[in-house]
């Protein structure tokens, strides 16, 4: 690891921020919106990406965000690398030929989508969200990559939650997290 | 404007791709999907809003971007300027202490939320989306700036749908859009 990776490290941990019972009783809450809201604590989660990526993968050809707070971060790595994003948006969002997959949340049901022409066969993805916590929706969109054989690389998120077992879910992908809880 | 200026738009406005009667019979719906696909199409958009924030204005300390498509473009523009970004949200999704409006959409009726402490009294935003339509989404930011007493500059669009004169209901705000239709 570079010089650096450990204070851009806490430089994000103190802008994560916990929120008890929301967004139901019983659940803890990450908050990564003091992240966005400061200029370097974003970069840093941007830094510590990209150098994830270079240090692990000698090819890219996409990077794949998840409705909504996987744009936050997605598109910003997606420049840094120099290569394309795709949106996995929530059912009924993209115009166009679709594909659809149907999971579970961590609070409810919902069904994932791309556009059809969104990747290619044989594309290498890293699949790009805010937080993993079951695991449903970077399943699904695995899932959805598969459909259209695409090869995803890994998963990458700000913040796994330890106690739910997402990594486990989406075996055989390989998950990085910058924060565990 | 810069050289450049023109080819950059051009490049914008290549990736843009329209489908009609979607989400509803009568519309024709633009995609940005494409834009986000490619990664000088998308340098492309933040390069354009980056030259045009500034030229317009001296001090800007937010970026405010709009669930979902705005945080697309948000984040990127707001590390070009290097300032934080604040998220607007559908209701519901935001944890702690929070403010909403509610407003007409395109499509229906939602309600926009801040957290409380997004945004500080006297705090000059850019509000940036994907698409101005009837300018409801816009309209429900602003007003939520406003009711944090924080200044707002000015909208920023990749797209403007001139018929639906949102730009009218934006009124005083400017709007600055880089492709009309």
């Amino acid at each position: 690891m570079a010089a650096g990776w450990e204070a851009k490290l806490q430089l994000v941990q103190r802008h994560v921020r916990a929120f008890p019972d929301f967004p139901k009783k019983g659940i803890l809450f990450r908050d990564i919106c003091p992240i966005l809201k400061d200029a370097a604590a974003l970069k840093a989660v941007i830094d510590l990406f990209e150098e994830h990526v270079r240090n692990m993968y000698q090819h890219v050809d996409l990077i794949v965000g998840l409705d909504a707070r996987g744009f936050l971060f997605g598109p910003l790595l997606a420049q840094r690398l120099g290569v394309g994003f795709v949106l996995v948006r929530k059912k009924g969002k993209l115009p166009g030929a679709t594909v659809s997959v149907s999971y579970d949340l961590e609070y409810g049901k919902a069904e994932a989508e791309i556009q059809e022409d969104a990747v290619a066969p044989g594309q290498r993805v890293l699949l790009v969200d805010d937080l993993l916590a079951t695991g449903g929706t970077l399943h699904a969109a695995a899932e959805l990559m598969r459909k259209q054989q695409a090869e995803v690389l890994g998963c990458m998120v700000v913040i796994e939650l330890k106690e739910l077992n997402g990594i486990d879910k989406l075996k055989p992908h390989r998950v990085f997290s910058l924060l565990q809880y």
